[in-house]
């Protein structure tokens, strides 16, 4: 039995792009399961009850498993336990972060805006019909991945592909958006902590060592008027995590902003050399910055290599 | 511009992937030429010939170069002066040796016969017009690698294929390979150094160094009567690269079988436990046995790491 599985904090794209593809690993003659890598965000909830899916097992080590990874290949983001003697596939739209097998595998990556319009294509390609259901899935995880094709991680692919499976499955992209970001934009009952990690990676640029967080919403004043709270979270695991900056920005998806909180005057000295936007109690305003990805991180690196 | 270009000492399917991968990249919005990493041997020369091609430019350093590589990743096997940062796609078949990129790229590889199949399969995938020269290079690729379906790397997929652009370019599978086989065969001017190191790859097991050199013909009689001469050169290549053994297969594309080199007592005696087939005369009988990397190879290093 090979596990389908994807990263760590998993996202939609991670979580559909398992079920979705263990069922075309199966098409293909492979005996396979699908994993979750972590808990599932309440987007990610949302959207398998929407097609009225279960949750996938979770898998915590890999140790003495068969593998495919979906949606990422870097060990640092996969569970522990890998042994890449045992990597059977990967479908990914990331960069590569060196995996090295003995013997050839498929690997299929694309500069593209998600790992689910990959796996569309590919039940296309090999003229393997797919299911009105997990076409639904897919379509949510490149709505989910490409923040409904405003990320500048977006291709005419994406979208094209995404109309392709909204006529499949009679779903309407706009209403189904609109629900997931609503679905992901409730704050349930995490504490401010679990929030500014949920979605939090780690960079190192000349020997200097930065985190940055990011919480996509459609309600950004929700985490606005709690500054004072997110701020003193911001600088426990800015202690906790030995980094030299700290920066987490609330991204309203709606209106295409982030406002970056900035913990101390070592962060504020950052963000107004590297964005220089303008700074109010604490927060800067970032007009037309969504994506840490393309936008955030690659600045903070030029800068630093400078 | 970018280069399209596969490994040094290339064979027939690295250097029509390159032609036809160009053509393909070209189709798809890349601006993009293809090259070759060294001399072609006489049944690529043939072939080329045939379909009326050029040779593709001679490339010996990429440094400064975007490029797309084809037919293999690691950078052994490729040119020197190759940066990562700017490689742009990978199309291939073989193990995964490591590669790390920055940024998203295509990497496109397969657990196949050839090359060739996965280029044939991606312009149907993407229902880009594939010209009867083009396809006529790809069936050739597919020939060669797997001698005509016989090497045991071969899957349904690649006869299948086969099939078809043999349909498309009305020519027949058995007298193509039996043409490429024959020119594959003709020895030329090469001396005895050439022929040994044409096709010529170094393995480590357990500290051990070992070189594993293949000849593949429908005519071994040419090498058989040169015993002497031959295992003179191996000596000396033994000794320049500091091997611990050197091992040189003739391979009979016709019978299916392979008759093994043995310079010295070391090399007898590895050959003894590992193969344990017939000797006379310093060679070695191996009957059903093709295949370096699937057959020769990993029985070695099987032994060695025990």
């Amino acid at each position: 039995m090979i596990v389908v599985i994807g990263h760590k904090n998993p996202d939609t794209d991670s979580v559909v792009s398992a079920i979705v593809g263990s069922y075309l690993f199966n098409q293909l003659g492979f005996n396979s399961k699908p994993a979750r890598a972590g808990e599932l965000n309440k987007e990610t909830k949302f959207i398998l009850n929407y097609f009225k899916k279960n949750e996938p097992e979770l898998i915590s080590n890999l140790a003495g498993q068969d593998f495919i990874l979906v949606d990422h290949n870097s060990v640092k983001e996969s569970v522990d336990g890998r042994d890449d003697h045992r990597l059977a596939a990967v479908i990914d739209h990331h960069y590569l972060s060196g995996v090295q097998t003995e013997k050839p595998i498929l690997y299929r990556a694309e500069p593209i805006g998600s790992t689910s319009t990959i796996l569309a294509k590919m039940f296309w390609e090999k003229k393997i019909d797919l299911p009105q259901d997990l076409a639904g899935l897919l379509l949510a995880g490149i709505i989910s991945d490409t923040l409904k094709f405003n990320s500048p991680t977006t291709t005419k692919e994406d979208k094209e592909i995404a109309q392709k499976l909204a006529d499949l499955t009679k779903v309407d992209i706009d209403q189904l958006a609109e629900q997931m970001f609503e679905a992901k934009s409730d704050l349930g009952d995490l504490s401010w902590g679990e929030i500014i990690s949920k979605d939090y990676k780690v960079f190192e640029g000349n020997s200097k060592t930065f985190g940055v967080g990011v919480w996509e919403t459609v309600k950004p004043e929700l985490l606005l008027r709690n500054r004072d709270k997110i701020i003193e979270s911001m600088r426990r695991k800015k202690e906790i995590d030995r980094l030299d900056w700290f920066l987490f920005g609330v991204v309203d998806i709606i209106k295409q902003n982030t406002y970056l909180f900035l913990v101390d005057s070592d962060e504020t000295e950052l963000a107004q050399v590297v964005f220089n936007g303008k700074i109010e109690n604490r927060i800067m305003f970032l007009p037309g910055i969504i994506s840490r990805k393309k936008q955030m991180v690659p600045e903070i690196l030029k800068y630093l290599n400078k």
